[in-house]
């Protein structure tokens, strides 16, 4: 470990000071919260809590199984978007979350689950955590969600993997597919 | 047009019904806004509207920009992330945003700026958008934000992109950073 990375490990550079929840809805709690940095100035934060989500890159080596759904805090109706859902399960894991969401989107379960990476969606204002799954090995299980989400399926060739990436507007996303390229070229 | 592509470009299947502001802050606002969909169902959405923001990744052929600074809203300090900032100037467009922030961010302007692509954050609950720039032939300018940001510059061997990226927690670093592999590779 460099000095650097110890000095890091050793002492993190701000320290909260509290603060208050000023929205706390079905799905985010907003707060504004206060911190300390090292050199003693305080700073006040809009922070939004989510308590992360999944996405999963579903394919069976020839198709590769996307979804489209009405988007209301975008606008946007037709973004393709890899089967994805919120962690709103107690205690329920992320891998058993892309298990039931797989199931519930689109009608399958996976054989192989591979965590592909965890990352944070806009760290500048919010908590949210994305953890991507790869399935393969794909066969048909299916799930209710309890909840029209009105998702229409889309069944991507592989071999067009490219096209899908090109289209591609949404975070979680880009980067399953960004990933999947490298792996399937890599 | 096919005909599925004319449906959609036709009838948006879901109508704004109005809503109200929860939280207005400086950064964000918060909306439960609801919404009739075409089969007559209603339904609320928790919203963070958000102005947008832009993503810069800056190389010189040998030398990639990156920077790490505090993010209190993940509790993390250490997250490699590419120069970025909101769009929070009244008027201002992307890439002069971009502009700007690389100056105030890294002390660099550049001769050469291409847009990469724009990606919604979260979907799911925002309605923010991050716009994300390449930028190359670079030269030393400055600029001063009026902020401490605490702004920790990183010079990465742009030879050890692919570490960057393994390393990288971060969703429009993560997006920028593989597009960058695939230009160079392509």
């Amino acid at each position: 470990m460099s000095p650097d990375a110890e000095q890091r490990a050793a002492a993190p550079p701000f320290e909260p000071l509290g603060g208050e929840s000023v929205y706390h809805g079905r799905f985010i709690e907003v707060r504004v919260e206060r911190f300390r940095h090292a050199d003693g100035e305080e700073v006040t934060r809009e922070i939004v809590r989510h308590r992360g989500a999944v996405g999963i890159v579903a394919h069976d080596g020839q198709v590769l199984w996307l979804v489209r759904q009405p988007r209301e805090a975008v606008g946007e109706f037709d973004l393709l978007e890899i089967p994805a859902g919120r962690l709103d399960v107690d205690g329920e894991q992320p891998l058993a979350a892309a298990q039931r969401e797989l199931a519930e989107e689109i009608g399958r379960g996976a054989r192989t689950w591979e965590p592909i990476l965890d990352y944070y969606s806009s760290v500048g204002f919010s908590d949210e955590r994305v953890h991507l799954f790869h399935a393969t090995d794909l066969y048909e299980q299916h799930a209710d969600s309890g909840e029209n989400e009105r998702i229409e399926l889309v069944r991507w060739p592989l071999e067009k993997l490219q096209d899908a990436i090109a289209s591609c507007r949404d975070a979680k996303t880009l980067i399953g597919l960004m990933w999947l390229a490298r792996r399937l070229n890599g």
